[in-house]
């Protein structure tokens, strides 16, 4: 049975605008915050690019949220790339955004997409939706 | 024939994370500056919310670009939505993100959609691609 | 017994700069998250402005930390100000900045200063040094 | 005559938070711009480190300020480290926060602190108040 992969993200003062909610730009923070804690757990550490971000925002965050969760599934496993899907969710329990994020594996000195290896790549399909 | 808007966005040092380069999520920040001045010229003010936002990472964006050049489109004009295509390019011209964003224009008193004026689709119109 | 406020800040990713630690800016949002917790547990709400800041930067935080704490102790209290002590630590204990700061109670509807009421006077002397 | 530096910032709606303003951590980002402007003009590089900052705030600062300017002069220079004052204006040319900072000449290889150059010292006293 395929796993969710949870991650809460502490919202903060900070995190909202002038329209009193949480800026959208932050909500694709809250997902890296998430990612990142994915991509240790799977991966041993968080060293990847995204190349695609697709979001449909649902509902506001606001500051009294205090906590939002952010879950992660594979929806997409490539040779160098990896498709998540990714929920936020606000303090109520309610969806927040839905994303689909493609991000590739990434070696930072020859700054080049690199293969997942055998290991991580059973480490991600326990993901798999 | 169709215009294309466009407007520049200063790049900050704080803008950039430990990777070197531009944050993924400050990218949909430049975007909001540009789109922010979009509405500003064709509506009169920048009061909407985001529905929807796809984006294509294509190339770095760093600190030593000092500025970035955004690019507005009109792709689909609905009664109280509006799609835009929007062109992110670093100072040499570099396409450094392409994204389709679907924004509702939005009444804050009402919290509720509200469709756009006759004024305000014959300007928008003129950015139809 | 003087008390002294704890409160643990989640480092963020997006908190580093190019330089590969937190940014200077961050120390004093991560100064806000503990000072709004600290006024929302002795006056029910985090409605105050910031009149002066000091600060001592000490020790880089990165993200490696993954939480940092920051300890707030009551310096002065006067009719409608506070000045507080605030230390910053990281994941290590190390001392990563101290400030000291002079925030207002502040009255949002009618925008000015409003004096503390005889009870929060009497929760915030709790934590005077 | 000692010259003051001048430079000015744009505004972004992200910069503001719930209260409608411009929250006080980004006024940290808006001296920052203007001084690693300063520090590329008179020694090349913007490489340094804050060692302290005193900032009374003073106005607030909003989105439909478009632009800020501040202003750097030079108080003490060190051997190793400058104490700059940064006045912060709104549009309008109010004072919005005045600061000092101590910021100190840094060599990123060796992480040390390194002493001014004749040429850089010669630069930086042209901005002695």
């Amino acid at each position: 049975m395929a796993l969710v992969f949870e991650h809460d993200v502490n919202v903060r003062w900070r995190d909202s605008d002038a329209l009193g909610h949480v800026n959208n730009a932050v909500y694709l923070t809250y997902l890296e915050e998430a990612r990142d804690a994915f991509y240790l757990r799977t991966m041993g550490d968080p060293i990847y690019v995204i190349v695609r971000l697709e979001i449909d925002f649902r509902a506001e965050v606001r500051y009294a949220d205090r906590t939002v969760r952010v879950e992660i599934a594979v929806e997409r496993l490539g040779t160098t790339s990896l498709t998540t899907s990714e929920t936020l969710r606000t303090a109520a329990g309610e969806i927040a955004a839905e994303a689909r994020v493609v991000t590739v594996r990434w070696d930072p000195d020859s700054r080049a997409a690199v293969p997942f290896s055998d290991e991580q790549r059973a480490g991600l399909t326990e993901y798999a939706q």
